[in-house]
């Protein structure tokens, strides 16, 4: 941590916070410029809680040059980490996951369908929301664990490991009962007891990005996963809230690279959410693909104009068989 | 709703749009353009789900005229809510109620020296942190269940109501016991299973805005508390994500008198979380008061310098007795 | 356009919105709800003016069905337009167009090895900044007409059309004399003076998205420019501000298929302003092709560490020729 | 400024680094951390310029210090700055300046009943558009000079000093020969040549934020018409782009006691543009001189309803005065 003393500070003060910086155990270097003193703070294994010394008189700012996560970042694990969920394998040198599915489980015959049609095209894993997350109380809320049951069994029938959102601490144990992958979705990625109990499972997660959070945040709440214990941790971007509206979100792409650079764990884009338009998901899930994804989630459902929620950012079944070899041949050039 | 079609729509596309809006119930009121076709839709009794229309060939867009939020609309409860907390209240004609207290509950002794300097300020309520949202899994979490049980004894001790954040539904039984008003954070203002089972309780409610929740949103979520049965709900402004980093968050005041139209809930301002700076505490509360502002919360700590969270936008007490004098002629000015 | 009644607003107050409507000489079609009136209003020819119907009693709001902009949108326009200069060609069914070069023009020679680079590496244009904008005044500011001069050699000596940013109207000649194609920078994307100036010159134009510039106003900026009869606008999107500070800005890749259905002109992608961060650039500027994008703009500098001018996000002239080769064989993929 | 290297760097990265601040003429002072290595820049009078550093390997980050401005800085002008526009002054210890009339200047007339209202409502200065920047080419654009000698004629008549703002350089000279105080709008924030030739004429200036500045660009902007001679700049807060749409921009009232902290300059706030609801208008202007504001600009009409620009914003005559009222006891107050 750097702090930078204002323009008029006096020498006692400097020398207070040397003091105050010695308190916690650290050691203060002082950097005398022409303008203004700055103090290096040194020793610390990690992220350093300023609230103390930004109070101090003379105090003009704190700078941070540690990151608020470790076990997240590839300095200290440079080594790429591979997730794997019942077989499927996310992670640098594997190809890339598809993820599909409805947005909510309706029925046994729509995810029995929907899975079929993941399946035929190509999909490696199913999703479907059987507890639903809506701006307004008086939307579709969700099937609750009946929903899981379907989702298990049409996963089971065509072979693809499942993944469903986890919104409260009470559902945990159902849901690791019925799916192999717990989706923490973005409204929850600063839900910090959900994160620690999370951490406690050791099944593999999929974290999506909160929709106004840094980087930095995102791989601090990723960071809270691993602090527990578990380090199953795959990344999801799915579009952050700027002052554009023409699309649902603002789909982030660059943060596929650079969460390469910072971070061991793979991470995968959502294209329905991040757009909100049925019309952009192709396009947009094949420059994810080329900006280095780890896979893909996008929404399929046996009939989008019926869906009762995010139809209009669905994929129907053909539409998503013929993405899907695009989708083929685009890998294919990639790895030739 | 309308539903605006594309400019070269067909008058068969046109056809089944209405054809689909009449499957829903309602009515659809055809209106030509010299440049395209609309759709009036008509019969809904409040925010329609347009996930169906607007995958229709030839709609180019849907624009919502309802609001998803219906029960905290002043359209239909024109009269001002007075909420009550413990002999406290909350809304148009009372006094602005000041919330006053530290971040984090860090032991006994702190919360009974922090209730003495609200009390002798002349604060109303008396707020602490028992458990504690913390962007990095290694700050400080919070003393739990002990620190509720000192929060209410100081809060006993000096005759103020206690308010203390919920952060999952276990805990929705004993901060009830605890606290006479429950805290949605911001980061759980979306979190829809939460707010459900606080509606349940009918406890008083102060409802935090997401750190990028629009207006509407905010709205909708207190919807969420008020159409369980708990009419009890105060919102808060505490600041909003913006690219602007000189402040932790903007401090959105226009919401203030913006929300008194659009609603009949009162509305209180946090002026610490919202700019982080301590020095702009004092200034940004007495303009939050003129801007219509039923109540402030801020953060007061008998030695904010080794506060264990949040130390930089905390007041010391003496800091905040000299406030509250000022605030008092303020009130009283505004009241002449 | 849409007039949203207030809820409680008279028949009285309706009938005086429909009179004001008919006196802007436009029909208003009542549409009676069961909440609340809306009144269509029809007969315009494109945007309407609202500042007059807003402020009428009983008005809730009014909700644009007509976007600001016509010329250049693709309902007036279905068929692409392709932009030509001096003999590149921009639109749909080329091939996209690789601009590259300093970001500042430093010297004579600089510009012929920058030119040398651009041309060995396959690019088709060749950029470089006569007159700087630089966020504050202590910074270099641009060698201005000899910066001009040396451009034009080295597009000369090498075959490369040449582009530069246009700050001023006392410019336009100068640059029309010396450049085959004026650009437009993000901070002029609203100068709309500018704009007309430069839409009465039939030169070519790179019109830069503004930084907080929505698609609806990036479009009607274009509009100004094809309004004075300058129908030659290549639209250039190159990042916004959001709160994400890890990226220079954030590059919003779904505005290329987006623009791409609701505009004729051309879009291209600038990775190198967007991202800030020269590791970024190759693999964003890879996913903007797959995205759709006409062409790509990048800095390339003959030696980026002693660059004056945004050195962080340049590519050296041996980086440029290896990222083309991938390109080319990319863009091979995506003919194929 | 503060170079962080990455934590693998070598120690001949390291070196390099050091090597290459001494090029620039400064003083590196390594600070070797437990995880990494960061290196002290001394020696600057200013804003360092990073981009050779940023681009050398090892290097993960560089962290400033020191501002982009300083001439504009308190720490290098302790004393407030005093602005006088024709016998008006703005400041610290001075009266807060309220500065009214319409948005666009439409006729003689007009004018004339604009100054008349603003006068006895016991406005001091006139403001008036005759070049309008709006966001479509459709619209009204303004009445020219023409239109400046109205303005110049309605204060004179009144007593009133007159602001008007310039778009481009051409305009300079008419305007300082009919207008007290030249105004940069938000759109025009960052064009630095028009702010250069400004800064070259001694006339005070009116300086906006731009709708996605930071105020430490805000500042710079200052910086560049400080830096050519002209220290009569007044800065205006008008709201910032944000997600928030319920309100036209988001006004950013805390940026009012922050840039009194780090400036020596006066600082004004345009609540009309900010919220661009007239309702909030009279509330927001109290708030704002609370938060200490030297001023207030606001939009006054003789008759909103048939204003040809921002009538939805504009006060009548009558209600100017009526808050006028309320704004003087408010002042008195907060000068008891």
């Amino acid at each position: 941590m750097l702090i930078v003393m204002h323009h008029h500070a006096t020498p006692e003060q400097v020398d207070q916070v040397i003091a105050a910086v010695k308190v916690m155990g650290l050691t203060a270097e002082p950097i005398p410029g022409s303008l203004r003193t700055a103090i290096g703070v040194l020793g610390n294994q990690g992220y350093v809680d300023d609230s103390t010394i930004r109070t101090l008189p003379g105090v003009r700012e704190t700078i941070h040059v540690s990151k608020p996560y470790k076990m997240a970042s590839r300095d200290f694990h440079p080594e790429a980490s591979i997730i794997d969920v019942a077989g499927v394998k996310f992670g640098d040198g594997e190809k890339p996951v598809m993820i599909a599915g409805p947005c909510s489980i309706e029925s046994e015959q729509q995810m029995m369908d929907a899975a079929e049609q993941v399946k035929a095209g190509g999909g490696q894993m199913l999703r479907g929301g059987a507890f639903k997350p809506r701006t307004g109380p008086h939307s579709f809320q969700g099937l609750g664990i009946e929903g899981l049951k379907y989702l298990q069994q049409a996963g089971k029938a065509y072979g693809l490991p499942v993944v469903t959102e986890v919104m409260r601490i009470e559902q945990l144990d159902p849901i690791c009962k019925y799916a192999d992958m717990l989706q923490i979705g973005a409204r929850n990625m600063q839900n910090f007891d959900l994160l620690k109990e999370v951490g406690k499972t050791k099944h593999p997660v999929l974290l999506k990005r909160g929709m106004s959070a840094t980087i930095e945040e995102f791989l601090a709440a990723a960071e809270y996963i691993l602090s527990e214990g578990n380090g199953n941790v795959v990344l999801c971007e799915r579009g952050i809230r700027t002052f554009e509206t023409a699309t649902r979100n603002t789909l982030d792409l660059s943060v596929v690279p650079l969460v390469r650079e910072l971070s061991h764990l793979p991470i995968v884009v959502d294209p329905s959410h991040a757009t909100g338009k049925r019309m952009l998901v192709p396009v947009m899930t094949k420059a994810a693909l080329v900006a280095g994804a780890h896979g893909i989630m996008m929404e399929v459902h046996p009939n989008p104009a019926q869906a009762l929620c995010d139809g209009a950012q669905s994929l129907a079944g053909g539409d998503f068989a013929e993405l899907m070899q695009e989708i083929e041949r685009l890998l294919e050039f990639l790895q030739s």
